[in-house]
């Protein structure tokens, strides 16, 4: 369903191609300031970037329709809606019959039948997000005022990796200012090259993205069930396109030795620390009080306009398609916003029921 | 919390060195044939092997205090209790100033105060996995009334990688018959080997397990939230030591390009397929009836016999620990039923509330 | 918080003074015809009639945001909004310090603080369930498929009452006829003067709803604690002004014998039903296919023209104060088709979640 | 379903003719003090008291599974079990086929089909009220760390009514002394008299039963639709033989009119104050600082002795059914505890959810 979180949670509607996406958030204390300002400005890191992006321009224009007054929070809801502009919902009518591999098109269509709104994408779209990264911008004020910071930023982009470790601030500030949200100028020019050569294949290409998160007090997580990484997993795996997800070492902690991978404590200025972090902030669901940190897997945008095999639903026979017009050769760089948005509101309900806040 | 599922719902009770673990199974159809014995031999699934496993020998005394009368359920909700015995706690008084690396003592005791229960880990120990285990036969069963199969597997240990695809038939079969649960007998031996290298140098070692469903219907998972990966992806966390969890191509998603990544869709016997499955069986948080593969991470044990660095809270000085006792090496193989439990009861869950189950 | 139901899901936003207020509906299916006129015809039962009614009017301006194509739902969220005007927020300035006896002002000023937006009473405003019979016209439209019906009259006004039995078909009739929603001319004539003369005193006066429900299939309910009778009376406290519930023969059930308040089973036509309807259609939490009733009791509206008793926040100083301006000197006939839609709502998501819809 | 509550949870499990009824708490705080003996002084309570009870002696015995270590809470949830015991199913054979009269036998065989366990009413027996009870021990205690109490007393018996107010104290002392669980020694007399009255006649009678909450801060409660009333009467309508349920002036409130309903504010040594309570203590589904005062309506017991018509499933034929062995003539005395649990479950969670505890 649409619906997610406990204490701060978070309801999406809306669809690509109708007038508006938007969200309602509940449960964010009263007396919070929070201005259009500070939404638009997550929402540009979202927007595609000349030369690299889709054509379609989206100026996002926002309205927060209750839970505000006078720029300041009230405690009700708060519900924000993002308009849809340039909408040619015609080239769709092709897919409700003949489905485009690696799109939600065929499960979608078997699972809602004839009413399912396939225009772009429709709830399946990319679009959605922007409804995520304005409710990740009420998460990241909110975080804010207890100073628990999130950052994300592009790690690779196909075999472009950025294995560097990046001071946090230093992070933060870079992914603001180059177009493929990377850490570091240098990796931001290869990566870059590598999206505009699979752009200009009539191809797309994948990547991993980085975030990690400074400042939370020890103890956030709800065990059993509710650890740090279950919930922030689960609300990754809403973002279109998302196949993995790993926290600290991840994957590379199969290939380890207890030995190497457990992090020794010591002491740093009175306050307990881990001298490494394999563990990546995280141990029994719980936050340490290190530096969270995951990484994220994005496969390559399903929209490639090279010809495609795919099957007539009507006459149950194999066909092929090409899909029109321009479409993100690399979507990993406008999702870097996105995964913070959905850190930033999984950290803001968890330390919420922790009572680390409001 | 310790409650996770919607219309197939499970809480989770007990503790490692308490009277029992043991689990609440609710939404359950009346009239399935549900016996002892079938969730006896998923526990003996989990239960550790001669010559790799620890010391402490659990014979899982188990009991049906509720929902099943006959050997059939009633509707009602589903209590199983499983005897915890062989206990000694006095061993984990330490670790209540001097918190061991890589457990959860340091973060549980900061958030659950003097009276957390660190015997043997408590709330956070492995043994509730033999909880897991209990409620996830409870969804297999119910899954194979409408011919849903969930079947996993040890695909690393260290360095020892079984990168090989097996027919789903033969993987269920074979990793029945080995102690490290490998999909071959070669792959078996040589992972046995790692397994208990790490042993005799007091240390422990990662591995993956890789799990596959076959028989899904088109059209399970609720987006946009309660996609299927992520409502697995969050209950999987719960098993102690995962690190990251990745379905279809993963983390391999984010080198490759979209002509090679994207599926195309074909008719095999009047019946849509894709001809690849890097997708792994789920398009837009849904399944496209192709099978549903995913892979865990797990960190090497965290017990280790070596001499570890720590820090004593009460006195907030560096300090040295040696965990005594034998330990397991590598929890990876017992890991593999608990694995196939969680996504049996995720799975179990999600037909239900789309409708294809009771 | 302001989400409710499981299958159906309720989202409310918005408050009296804002710009909106409105409702997300999660999970209704897909392919159900939904008109906006469907949902303005229930928004005019709730409009304040001429003559008894608050001088506000509000035109009721909706529009769908989301989850409705060409008059058809998609299965995405649907999004409705209803705009607010006709809105002087001055007048309650001075309720900031000196709060309405009757209101919510005291605690909510005390739980959310100075950012509590009290014009119109905010959150708590009576204009909040203008969203409810909005999302209320979704769900018996929803019901509708399966021949369920929803209907409620005012069943007294002070001492005016109906103690009558009234055929389903003529009651659902004739509350729309008469201002008062009443289930009879005669008896709408003698409330309607209740109602005039509490008004002409500057104060106002209390009452009755009773709504029925014909056509509920027999095993309707999620005992032990998602019953019938439970989960509608949780969403009718939302409703401002009720102060009690009660099913079949309520409160009277207390004086009465077993042996005249058990309802003797029978066979009519082949089907088993019972002589008598004291247990009002429900029992054990699950609907039994006769008919669902119950009574809902209002309090007099509490704003009211004579001078009352309060006291100045501030200074904690005891005041009087004057309400200003009309105000309803009863909400009985207009929350007549408010418990009609939180009793639609609930049944509808009661009839997704036991299989009997959707 | 079978779980209850956000922050504070309940899950109940068990049937009454099954080897236990139990329940799981999941979100007790850690380090609160938590003996059997508590929890078994609640359930003597409970208990049916020589003369007016039914035959079937239940001890009682109850186990803490999990959760409790050394008398303390650990933070990881708690589990208790009650044995059942003197269990005769034999006698609910029939019932299978021919359904009682007022009980859940025939939705719940519609619903949960052969397989439902009706003995001694399976899930849908008293005997559950067993579990809450246990359950509800644990919240007064929470609630006794911030010195909120809960206590109620039983209204009436058939036509004997207690209209009397009585000081908090003194209810909740009397109310422990004599067998009807009245609030006073007169009133109880009467009551008693009534009950065995229905009894010699193999008949059965209802009752209400009054609660009332002192000590509550003012702002518990989490409107719009989590509020007090709400929460509280959602789990009050599980307690079987519930008909209806009040706060503050209930019913009585639509007989009155505004300029009496209405609770004028004033100052008590410096704290603000209603002068009467007609609100009982809750406005806009918030505390106010004043007692909480509900009412619950139970109808008459529906196991009666005197023959009953009924009709047989099987053949769908008319014909007549005795209930053997002796019942409670009336059930009110024994709920009054049970009322008492759920009001004080609802309030720890809610108390919980607003950060006034834990």
């Amino acid at each position: 369903m649409n619906t997610i979180g406990t204490d701060f949670r978070i309801t999406l509607f809306g669809s690509s191609h109708g007038p508006v996406v938007g969200c309602t958030i509940d449960g964010c204390p009263p007396s919070m300031s929070l201005e259009t300002g500070m939404i638009e400005e997550e929402l540009i890191l979202r927007r595609p970037q000349i030369g690299i992006g889709t054509a379609r321009m989206e100026r996002d224009h926002l309205e927060i329709l209750s839970g505000v007054r006078e720029g300041v929070t009230t405690g009700a809801p708060i519900t924000i809606t993002i308009a849809n502009m340039d909408v040619d919902s015609s080239k769709y009518l092709r897919f409700r019959t003949v489905p485009r591999p690696g799109h939600a098109d065929y499960p979608a269509l078997m699972k809602y039948g004839e009413s399912h709104d396939i225009s772009g994408g429709g709830q399946f779209s990319g679009r959605m997000t922007a409804a995520m990264v304005a409710a990740g911008a009420v998460a990241k004020a909110l975080l804010a005022t207890v100073n628990v910071e999130v950052g994300a930023y592009t790690r690779s982009i196909g075999d472009v990796v950025d294995g560097e470790a990046h001071p946090f601030g230093q992070l933060v500030e870079e992914r603001r200012v180059n177009a493929v949200r990377a850490a570091s100028p240098e990796t931001s020019k290869r990566m870059m090259k590598a999206i505009l050569a699979a752009g200009e294949d009539n191809d797309s290409v994948g990547g991993t993205v980085q975030c990690e998160c400074v400042g939370l007090p020890v103890g956030v997580g709800e065990p059993f069930f509710d650890s740090v990484e279950g919930e922030i997993s689960k609300m990754i795996f809403s973002i279109p396109g998302v196949k993995g997800v790993e926290f600290g070492s991840g994957f590379e902690a199969a290939r380890m030795k207890g030995s190497e991978h457990n992090d020794p404590y010591s002491v740093l200025e009175g306050r307990l620390i881990t001298d490494t972090n394999h563990h990546g902030g995280v141990l029994g669901g719980i936050t340490t009080g290190m530096p969270l940190v995951l990484r994220v897997a994005f496969k390559p945008t399903a929209s490639i306009g090279q010809e495609q095999r795919s099957v007539d639903l009507g006459s149950m026979s194999e066909t092929t398609l090409r899909i029109e017009g321009r479409h993100d050769p690399c979507i990993v760089p406008r999702a870097v916003v996105v995964v913070e948005a959905v850190v930033a509101s999984v950290l803001a309900d968890l330390c919420m029921r922790g009572g680390f806040l409001g």
